[in-house]
């Protein structure tokens, strides 16, 4: 099983304490009634990772514990190995002892485009919905962050962070932590300073309840900060796809930014800024050793690639920051 | 109190029996913890209604119980004062003994518009969702529902309903039903043959899991009948108000006929039909004698009849069938 | 599954409705999750009993519904071979169209020290705990009770009720039912009339609990007829066994008449007296052809008929009658 | 409200942290929904109790933090006087700055008789069921407990506790710990080393299922240290007091020693001792300036000491230790 443990020893001197109330009966339901049929194939890959300790540490574009001399050669293989068992490895990109991670998603890229934007991290409890394996958490902890949390459904996603985290140094592994949980099983806390989601709304069948939901996570005057895909066009505009988008199931509302800002201001938020709007490039999402499944390009349209092979207007995805009032 | 064991006793044999699970607990709970503040004076009013028979029964445009001549001079005034201690009234109209009760909305003209379009009612169960004081339902009877029931949050509504029902004969009563719930607060039964909503999903927050919830009522192949407002515009056009909307509060999402045919392919239902579009006029909505509160003609823009007073497009209200795959 | 639609219907409109809060989600909990291994085998042999119209109604010492003429032969040898798949047959005894089933008890002796002691039944709610197969239930309706309900954990004991209310004319048959619940899953009604229970309180691991159970389902004034193991002894006399009691596992406390009437005071009873004390015998209790297994004779000390094969005082059972202050 | 942050800490990390999923909610429920009249008023007073540093500690006979010259007399007096507050004080002696808290029973002695037949206390994780206010935990915590933890449902016993508590040393109080929860309010935790329940057996309307709950407490081979009121007899002998007990009420099953072992027994227990058998005295039960109501020697028979004044025998108790099976 995973041991939070420590995590919620963290929670009960915290601000966010109130969340020991629902969480660790929620994580035990988890852990006995819901997990994925692989997750103790993935639990035995998780615990054979070789025991190592990284002599260096950096949390800049590459996620990076360790450097090559502190493994045998042996151990590098089966770390290798061992690693590409959670495939497919969307977010990153991470480098453990010299090996580098190289994932679906180049996340650095998305975090230079936010990070300006940020209201300053320093000290503050951090909430990413929709962290997938975990990658901005360690940046959002470079940042400053007390503590940077985050939650995702995918027991995959759990399964990379756990391997990354096994090498963090314990100062750094203590202040970050992935949950898989789903937003709809988080309680009412009002009191992160901010709350990121990334990558999330399109697939939320109410967008609006959705927002209401990152607004109840976040202490008055917290920043949210929202990445989505939108399209072009008026405070009336939002697309539905008929069936998928970008081959993507379950996608449901893309609207225009001032779509979205109308939204944000019907939820609570104020000082709503669209901070960054960028068409996703195949530079900064595509296929790798260690995402070998179709990507970004195998969803446009080959002749049109401002559109998707659907047929809809290609991913532009829009950074919104916002206050909560 | 109000007391549904007639009303259990009925759905007990019937296919809506599942109900019986959960509504009773419901029912409970709401008459001992969530009574609005002036129910108990209102039951007081609805228990001193006086007893009569009514010699006549009519449900055409008007929903007729009774002759002038069933009543004595001293009930009649009686009766009067007391039904308008339940004012505003709004969907109607309806006339007890000769007392005609002018409500705010004609709703027979909704009903005209919506008849040509229903599946033949004879023999089926009806769910009317948001049925106001329940006009509609005693409709749905006369067109040959075997039960017609009718669901409503509005406790003041529930009042008008019971009021009405009081002088039905009693073959009739047993066959039309409201009860004060939100459509939150049914479970998940399949069994309706035909489920009715109008204006209702403008004030839902997520109109996608609210055509979902309908979806959920329905037995396979059932039919919807959604009226609701909606806006010109192409499928990508949904408006959502700043604020309020002729006057209304809580008024969310008013999508094109377009947008809200797609969202209804994507929650599941086919042979979809745009049956009626209508601008409603202040022949149809006006302040009465029983309704003596602003009413449409104060809410459009008194320089331009197609805008509202904030500017926005005139209601515009459209019908739409469609059946559950 | 079992129907207890037209139950549910007749409770709905009785002092019992209240009981419809819980009862219909409990009885599908019961049906979806906590079923008898052998629950569908049983219900298919329920549903392959003969169908027939018992020309005849006897509610007396054996409860018998039709004559021999009212089957084919090879109904008959049918409906034998079907019911004995239902055995142990218990309580009883019963006929069905001449077909007699010699239940393991006499249940018949029981009612007859019963009866002389009961406050009318006519008119009356009855409940009875721990109702085995239900032949007591059909006695209370032959006494006049209005509706005879019977709770008992036993699924088993709940197919040879519905075999023998198949049988029984349809107004009885609505007027005496059996529901597969344990006395905790009943909620605090505080309406019937009178409750039995007749051989429970000795299986129970708190029997001032359990009488405070009795008592929470009486009206005020309302009787109660326990009946259960004592022994001989002052008020500070109770019997616990170290292990099996006349090879009965799960028997926990054997009061004295005098402790179990003190058990009476403390638990909200009046008017408690001690109306019968019997020491069973092998003619009321004995193996048949319908129950095969070990009987009493098999539970008591070879040598000294006055003591259980484990050396404890030989079954004497009191029944005991009181009133609900 | 009373914090228990850093008390969740210390269980997230050691073998009762599967605690967690149910303590936190049931303490936020008794904060918002349960507390006493008096509470705001009592924990006012806690509060203002003086800041003051303990110079030296002692966890003898008497429960002793700090000296006379860690307070100024001006604190001294309010400290008296803000404890008196909190009359009656049950279970003692402490001693405050030089402070003598003499409380109605010298708990010292009860703590003698029981030391000797303790599984060593060294490491072991400690519950006491029961425990008032909290008297014997700081005698467990010097005994050698790892963690000593008691319930007691009694809300002014836990503000003696924390009044206690706040000049204990940091890291004695971080081992000691009280929670106003009864002992139905328990999860099933099986990881105690050491269980004590002292005087609350006959309070309990089930005292097999009390023995069941303690066993559920115990981690296998664990230790049940039972105090009870007990009379002499066989074991078939228990006492039922008609109405009150030595002036209590709420008094239910006063077994002898015998049947309290049978009833071990058939709880799960094995190893079980009758380590000490006690008639209360005057001199360990008694009014004094911090418990002025009356005591023993009010319910006792003033013309023969042996019996209560409702003519029971006055109160033996008995010490019984076992081990869970």
């Amino acid at each position: 099983m995973i041991d939070y443990g420590p995590f919620y020893a963290r929670l009960a001197t915290s601000p966010l304490a109130p969340w020991l109330r629902t969480l660790p009966a929620e994580v035990h339901r988890w852990q006995t009634e819901q997990l994925h049929g692989d997750f103790a194939k993935w639990l035995k890959t998780l615990n054979t990772l070789p025991d190592a300790t990284a002599s260096s540490v950096s949390l800049d574009a590459v996620i990076r514990f360790g450097e090559p001399d502190d493994l045998s050669s042996g151990q590098r293989a089966k770390l290798e190995a061992l690693l590409k068992q959670f495939k497919p490895w969307r977010k990153g990109p991470f480098d453990l002892f010299g090996l580098n991670i190289d994932t679906e998603w180049r996340s650095d890229l998305k975090w230079q485009r936010v990070l300006p934007h940020l209201d300053d991290l320093a000290g503050r409890y951090v909430l990413d919905i929709g962290c997938g394996s975990g990658y901005h958490l360690w940046r959002m902890k470079q940042a400053g962050a007390k503590m940077a949390i985050g939650i995702d459904p995918s027991q995959l996603f759990l399964m990379q962070f756990k391997a990354i985290q096994k090498y963090a140094p314990i100062n750094l592994a203590n202040d970050v932590e992935l949950l898989p949980l789903g937003v709809d099983e988080l309680p009412t806390l009002q009191v992160f300073d901010t709350v990121f989601t990334m990558g999330v709304l399109y697939h939320r069948r109410s967008p609006v309840d959705f927002l209401k939901q990152c607004w109840q996570q976040l202490r008055p005057g917290g920043q949210l900060v929202l990445e989505t895909l939108v399209v072009e066009g008026d405070k009336y505009t939002v697309l539905m796809p008929e069936n998928r988008y970008a081959q993507m199931r379950n996608v449901w509302f893309l609207p225009s930014t001032d779509a979205l800002c109308l939204w944000l201001r019907r939820s609570g938020f104020k000082d709503i800024e669209v901070v960054d709007l960028n068409t996703t490039t195949t530079e900064e999402q595509r296929p790798t050793e260690w995402m070998e499944n179709q990507s970004l390009c195998d969803f446009l349209d080959p002749n049109d690639r401002s559109k998707t092979i659907e047929g809809y207007p290609a991913p532009l995805r829009a950074v919104i920051t916002a206050r909560r009032i």
